[in-house]
């Protein structure tokens, strides 16, 4: 359906001109119609056969109203009547209007009776649009009444949305089954409805002073949707751009930055505890392989390296400076960067917006902008990149090699991200600090490692975004190819939001993080140690080929645990067909239990757990295993972990590649067969029947979300 | 009010001796009307003056239907007017009812015009009772309409629920707001509604044969409460009731079991890897200083102890027989178990109910019933008791003493268990295994740890309960004096259940355990690695004295993840007092911020860390503490551990006692130090925001469930 932008924009012009924050309803109207939005019916009549035309072109039943500018209460004035079923009805009906409103006000000048279609029954839902700070337009929709206003069941997506988004919505809700037909009534026209979303979404894409909109209700029926009442509140204050390259130029700078060839550190110090010595030692013996230029006023060297006075005075290229100088002197500094064409600076030293110091950050911002130089930070610990063995921080090395590239906004958090690293020796492309996000944010990153070959999964914590929209369109890009994980903090904490709609006051900070990391396929971890797991566990895990998960256990009480932990996971247990379930019961004892879970029994040897997996692995109706091990002398821990080890090493040697995930029930013994089946690419745990299964889990979410396997 | 018993036997005994399950319309009003259930006034009129009559004695709106044994389809003869709103109105009514019958059905005998009490405005509310397989008779109140048939908004409760039980019910559900007025409604009366979810609780209580009642809807206004339609279904099958000593009996037995001076190992041997073999050994090796009686067929001496053939030759009094037989000889040596008065036997052997053979299990319960024995099992790994050095199980020994009890329905889990507390050095005073629940399930536990004095807290992995009822009382009362914590398996595969009634359909298996665990006092661990962490952490924290609680962190970040899981976990911030906010700035740089949480940011030395939470600790207003450490040079992690343990030493030497938690953040080192903390009484976490909170809140959730703190 073409969109009249003109007649939109001749009434927001209007209104601009009038110096109004809000649209009245005839105008309101306009922008639905000019956008293909339905609104109810409706023409004014000048005479009673008139009126009996009109109605009968609606179609009845009908609203008939007096127009006339001196009476504005018009049902005291009995100049309303409602339910108007026939033409004959509709002259009458006329004839009593005026008839009424003459002798309520004689002297008022009457112009008419407007005749409007009757809306009622179907299912009144509520369709809207707010202006995010971080996501800027978001388009909502749930169900009327107390359903939204008490149980806040809403649902958000960014505008504009797609047909696919706009149906999305319609089973987001947790009452979504109402729109299905309930209690005998017909389920609504879904498209009607994700049509008028869609539309809603382009108007306010289209016309960014549209601050706020509300159809409220929108009355969905078997055959339609219509706005019963529309209100928009608009603000023609302009928005100030954020600086944004385009991608290519993101992954030139970053690629620059992340993998440099030559580093500046400015601050760089021979005397121990200061943190440019920290950084300079990082760097030396973490083994990076570029030119390391400290940059010092007066040192001639530092730790073997040759010192300057300034970068300007470095003969070579230099990729990236590593501040380690107080706040108060960064400003100059990156002048003089910026005079070398230093495409990044990574800024360690605190004492910026974090501390107050606002303005300092902005004048840093500025001169950064002026040279065109990328900051990471300030406020920060730096950043590892272990593909160029680079520790540019001041923290503790870290170099275990691996697939997964971490990020951090607070420096407390980055701490526990490497200290969860070496203690469970996850491998580890990148530890990146971004602190105050003056500059480069989530986005950049995820923008860089979406081409770095040494990167497979992309796991952020993150408080706020600073530009949620351009987080969303990345993520949505990459986390196609790579998995996105997000631990958002500040969840619960809602900020109280100035809001003068209705679907503005239900937009509750966290349900749009939620919405908006669902729509862009970002993995959400709901604790630290959640992003910590799925960090190590998600990239050992194959993409699974379908959604048929099969439980092995030796402990039938894991057995059941695994099971509600499936559930919770949206996991799906296969239906298990009579001849796998045949084959599955030749091999474990006859009060064993097939079906799913498969219960081989506690006092099995070695065999039963090797011939059930192999079964698991081998038919390919089964996508992925998760397996249940019970501690018994019969088939001890570490037996059990070197046969599943070389069962699934087995497979793969046929090509049969599925992810497996394990939990193990038992004495002490068990941890160190968890470790070794992890090492081995099993993410395993100890006493946890729920982590395996969360881990499993994710991978599924990320492959549903990136269009690999069908969603359930 | 007085509940006329009488009249309700009356009406069930007319429904039982004609055969039926279920009550007409006027027999179910008749039930109401004798527990004090409104229902709306109503009578018949034999003439037009009278229907005026009465419905002036009703109140108006009225309807008035016709009464005639001839006429069913009521509405299709005319014979229905609703809204009737005078006594004029009603006289007219009458005639047209009876006139319109006429002409409907000449032949027609009419008995006169029925008048009722015509309801309509409030909130539609659902009130019923179900009878579960474990609870028995449970209440249930829900919304009307979408919100419990699509929701599932429904609450539930034991009964005979009391005034606070039902009071609570209206606050459990999702959409409590409504009740209490939205969009210009008046709040609906709350005693009322509360009063008629007593009555109905009362009345299926006192008549087992009602099986389920609807009311439904019920009108809930701002002065009362009406149900417009009951609904009753019976079952006059008689239950068979469970074998159920009383408490003190129940004291005496487990006392005996749990803590014998003299236990028998039936089928002892001295042959390495046989169960009757690990289990003497256990005894012998855990330090077990009864005596110790291994019985067997022929041998003389078993591991150094004298054997005998059957327990009946054994010369002194034994408290409990350990059988590690085969299943098939089980029947036959607990006769002799019995003959010899042993109060108790542990039922090592698989093979009974859990592979099929259900009549094998029921042999050996009733040897057990006839001689009054009590069984533990069968199907079990056995117990340990540690105050007594007794290790009764098959399994790897423990013997870490401390105040936690912990029991599990299935092996594998218990053996997780053993292998968790070994790990963690956690100290217990029982691990029982349940297996089959036989007999001694749950509550015989509950009732013998009560009065346990080596024992703090009882924590629970059960799958199902096989007495719920009896369950929920033991827990109820011992809740209050010790938390109990269960993980409640296979929550989420909701059984089918057969109903016949709206309430009954509605009643979910986990909604069920999830409200009378709540009604019971009861903390619901949500993963196996909750149950551990609860097992260990909660018996470290001190009982807090109020709801405050304060965050003290050195990582920002972690203060608000930190701040997250206090609102995931019901913890309430306090909001900081201004002298005391002045108090806690005087420790913390310019730029940290104090509040809640309190950021004393990274930079800072031990002292910062000691100041703020010897602050925390001393201000009264102050409950409880969680501190966020992170990992700097300038405060080591060991050092901020030994800090933290001396300045609660040092506080607890001036009888100031409160919980303190920790989440610690940083390298490898911060696991020594989460280890030292929780070894000296702080339960503490590496590399998670979320445990240490979780743990806090499962205390403050059975402290507020006890009494011992408001709720908030």
């Amino acid at each position: 359906m073409g969109h009249d932008k003109n007649a939109v924009r001749k009434i927001l012009d209007a209104a601009r001109v009038a110096g109004r924050g809000a649209l009245t309803a005839p105008e309101a109207k306009g922008l639905c119609e000019a956008y293909g939005i339905p609104v109810p019916k409706e023409a004014v009549a000048a005479s009673a056969p008139d009126a009996a035309r009109i109605a009968e072109g609606i179609g009845f039943p009908v609203v008939m109203k007096i127009v006339s500018p001196q009476i504005l209460h018009k049902t005291e004035a009995g100049g309303v009547v409602v339910g108007v079923r026939s033409a004959a009805e509709a002259e009458q009906a006329y004839g009593n209007i005026v008839a009424s409103a003459r002798r309520y006000d004689p002297k008022a000048s009457i112009e008419g009776v407007q005749v409007q279609q009757m809306l009622s029954g179907g299912q009144e839902v509520i369709i809207g649009a707010v202006t995010d700070p971080a996501f800027g337009k978001l388009v909502a929709f749930g169900l009327g009444g107390v359903l939204v206003e008490v149980l806040k069941d809403i649902t958000f997506r960014l505008a504009p949305a797609s047909r696919e988004d706009a149906l999305s919505m319609l089973d987001s809700i947790a009452a979504a089954e109402i729109l299905k037909g309930v209690r005998g009534s017909a389920p609504v026209d879904r498209e009607s409805l994700a049509t008028t979303i869609v539309n809603v979404s382009q108007l306010v894409s289209d016309f960014p002073e549209i601050c706020e909109l509300d159809l409220n209700p929108v009355f969905a029926t078997a055959s339609g949707a219509t706005a019963a009442d529309v209100r928009v509140v608009l603000d023609f204050k302009p928005l100030t751009a954020r600086y944004r390259p385009d991608q290519a130029t993101i992954v030139r700078q970053m690629n620059r930055i992340m993998k440099p060839d030559a580093v500046a550190v400015i601050g760089a110090s021979a005397e121990n505890g200061k943190i440019g010595n920290s950084v300079m030692k990082n760097l030396i013996n973490g083994g990076y392989q570029g030119a390391i230029y400290p940059i010092h006023p007066n040192a001639a060297e530092i730790l073997g390296k040759k010192a300057y006075k300034s970068v300007k005075d470095v003969p070579g290229v230099i990729d990236v400076a590593v501040f380690c100088i107080p706040a108060k002197f960064v400003a100059q500094a990156l002048t003089e960067v910026g005079e070398k064409k230093i495409p990044g600076a990574v800024l360690i030293p605190s004492g910026f917006a974090e501390t107050g110091n606002v303005k300092g950050q902005e004048e840093v911002v500025a001169v950064a902008r002026k040279y065109d130089v990328r900051l990471m930070g300030p406020n920060i610990y730096g950043f590892y990149y272990t593909p160029k063995n680079l520790c540019a921080t001041f923290c503790t090395a870290y170099d275990v090699k691996g697939a997964t590239a971490l990020s951090s906004q607070s420096g407390g958090i980055g701490m526990a991200i490497v200290g969860f690293s070496r203690s469970s020796k996850m491998g580890v492309s990148a530890i990146v600090g971004l602190g105050n996000k003056s500059d480069i944010d989530e986005d950049d990153l995820l923008t860089f490692f979406e081409q770095d070959d040494n990167t497979q999964i992309i796991c952020q914590h993150l408080e706020d975004l600073k530009d949620g929209r351009a987080f969303a369109e990345v993520a949505k890009r990459v986390s196609k190819k790579k998995p996105v994980v997000v631990l958002k903090a500040g969840r619960t904490s809602m900020g109280a939001r100035a809001a003068s709609s209705h679907t503005g006051a239900l937009a509750g900070n966290d349900r749009i993080y939620e919405d908006v990391f669902r729509q862009s396929g970002v993995i959400r971890a709901r604790s630290l140690r959640d992003l910590l797991e799925f960090s190590r566990g998600i990239p050992l895990l194959p993409t699974p080929k379908g959604n048929n998960v099969v439980i092995i256990t030796g402990a039938g009480g894991s057995g059941v645990l695994l099971s509600d932990a499936c559930v919770d996971n949206q996991l799906s247990l296969m239906a298990m067909p009579p001849d796998l379930d045949a084959a599955f019961r030749k091999f474990i004892p006859p009060f064993g239990a097939a079906g799913n879970p498969i219960d081989i029994t506690g006092g099995e040897p070695p065999t039963t757990y090797q011939n059930t997996v192999r079964l698991g692995l081998t038919d390919e109706r089964i996508h992925a295993l998760i397996l249940g091990y019970w501690h018994t002398i019969i088939t001890p821990p570490m037996v059990f972990a070197r046969l599943m080890v070389e069962v699934v090493k087995e497979m793969r040697g046929t090509g049969i590649v599925k992810p497996v995930v394990a939990s193990l029930a038992g004495d002490v013994e068990v941890e160190e067969a968890a470790e070794y089946l992890y090492q081995h690419g099993i993410p395993a745990y100890a006493y946890s029947t729920e982590i395996p299964v969360a881990v499993l889990g994710a991978k599924y979410r990320w492959a549903r979300g990136a269009g690999l396997i069908p969603a359930t």
